[in-house]
């Protein structure tokens, strides 16, 4: 402040009111401020300007995923919410460890963020981060406090979505191939796709759901057991992207053509394995940018005032259909009329 | 200060005291002091002593990656380094705009951080952030101006590693497939496995460099034109993990053993590539979390006063061998031999 204001030939009191647009000056003088200012590259301090308004404009985001696949998009969305430098992100990563974590909260207090966003790689509740005297939104991972504010994707209603899109299109015996019992989404994958077929008065095909993890190797080896059980089957619903990658090679290299013999469907809508699949695959996008977008509004509203929220926020998800799964054929149609597939991606929710 | 010095039975002054270390106070003072404080989650101010001292504790990290999957590893290791909260990261995404990147760069000022670290997804060198009051250093991708540090892997020495290992193993019509010409990675690493080949008097087999896209589609394209072309050859190094594991598909599925007939060698070690493609892929890994882990170092030895350095810093990558290509088989083996094989993964340098 005093190298501008010498700059410009005025105080530093002069100085300082022209660039804070405080006080009685000529125009002229501000002009003259403003330009010596810009010349000398002069920042107002932030760190300052935090305390006085008791605010830092920063947002803490707290992850356990080692900055993994599912942080990218949901912090791609926390970012847009945010607003490009309106409000800085200051991030952290627990990698999974309790006492890491604890450090960082108190870190993130030290600095006086104005908020928390918890993510995390797994969907399954987790411990509070604690009782904070400011607001946290937990999204993808959920709270385990009712009290805590938790975004998640609606995992069973994906489900649902790729079940039904295979009935309409014709799809009689539906296999389920999926990762770990112990995690959440597989169950609520399972669950979902359980009742929808209930609803029609159906149940899985090949004696229920295959259990496994959540690899390629794991769909490739659920594959081999498909066709060695002998029990008919015209689609499979796999619980994630690189499931159904792994059940698509062996597919295809025992001589099932995809679609035609038998229909798949991912989740996830991973870009490179959806891409690398063949043929590409049609899949369930749980929408982790729009669940990062809604989690930092939340967080936003909050720090502004509004009252608290709590509970779980499920947001839908979409299916996205590409060349692994035929597009409506109904039923009635006349044997004549060939078979529509997608050309291209579009999605339907 | 308040709450605590009431809850201590002693003045504001004497509590602050206590806490920030200064005066002369009985050790029991401080005791009750510290203990009031411990009870109601007193938090000291960082933002007030980051005024006081002149310094955030804050680097901020500016991407073009979108958070992408090289930025991923190169975070993990500039956080190693940085020490957990010790200093704290703003993250700053400039998704390829230089616009954005300069508001960006406008706010990590703004807020008085210590030093920025910038990275991206493209080796090739980048107009510098600007000529800024505090230490920059460059990662994975470098600067454009000689006065800047980057710290970037050295692409030419690894694709050396990856043409020795095969010519080791007996390799002698070696091919490379890899991504666009444009891009300065595709370059140098054709550039290190050419001048590797000429070292020994040979070439690329099957006619030159096949360049193309970072795809696994066009590395399934490759291996088609490379049966096609009639051309010897008995190993690929390709300039991706991607690639790799599309040359792969193609060769398996055309019937060449791997590594029998053709070993196989990639770029990245990317987990879900190397351990998707079959067989598991022997690779070159850049050492990105080693490169993130450099470079904060180094930004660290800047802000605490050390010479500013510039220039680009190299480091090595590393080769890591798995069931894609055969561990050492001499050309002089004695016939009866049979071939020895990595069972697992080793890394060799």
């Amino acid at each position: 402040m005093t190298d501008v204001a010498a700059r410009a030939g005025v105080s530093v009191g002069t100085a300082s009111k022209a660039i804070n647009g405080r006080g009685q000056l000529r125009a002229a003088t501000r002009e003259r401020v403003l330009a010596a200012a810009a010349e000398l590259g002069f920042q107002p301090n932030a760190l300052a300007r935090g305390l006085i308004a008791g605010r830092s404009y920063t947002v803490g985001v707290l992850t356990t995923d080692s900055f993994g696949r599912f942080t990218i998009p949901i912090m791609l969305g926390v970012e847009d919410a945010l607003g490009a430098g309106e409000m800085s992100t200051l991030l952290c990563d627990g990698r999974g460890d309790p006492l890491r974590e604890q450090h960082y909260v108190r870190t993130l207090l030290s600095r006086r963020v104005d908020g928390i966003v918890v993510t995390g790689r797994r969907l399954d509740p987790r411990p509070p981060i604690g009782d904070l005297p400011i607001p946290v939104v937990y999204v993808y991972t959920a709270s385990a406090s009712p009290d805590d504010l938790s975004v998640v994707s609606h995992d069973e209603q994906g489900a649902g979505l790729a079940v039904r899109h295979l009935m309409r299109t014709g799809r009689t015996h539906i296999a389920h191939v999926t990762g770990p019992e112990r995690h959440l989404s597989a169950r609520l994958r399972a669950a979902g796709a359980r009742s929808t077929l209930a609803e029609n008065g159906r149940e899985f095909a090949a004696g229920g759901v295959l259990w496994g993890e959540w690899s390629e190797a794991w769909g490739r080896a659920a594959g081999e057991i498909l066709i060695r059980s002998g029990a008919p089957f015209d689609a499979v619903f796999c619980g994630s992207d690189q499931i159904a990658r792994g059940v698509a090679d062996t597919l295809r290299e025992s001589g099932f053509a995809i679609p035609d013999d038998v229909a798949l469907i991912g989740f996830d809508n991973w870009d490179v394995m959806v891409e690398g699949c063949r043929p590409p695959l049609t899949t369930i996008d749980p929408n982790l940018t729009e669940l990062g977008h809604v989690a930092a509004r939340r967080l936003l509203s909050a720090i502004e005032g509004d009252p608290p929220e709590h509970g779980e926020i499920r947001l839908p998800c979409t299916l996205v259909i590409r060349q692994s799964s035929e597009a409506a054929r109904p039923y009635e149609a006349p044997p004549a009329a060939s078979p529509v597939r997608a050309s291209s991606q579009h999605a339907e929710s």
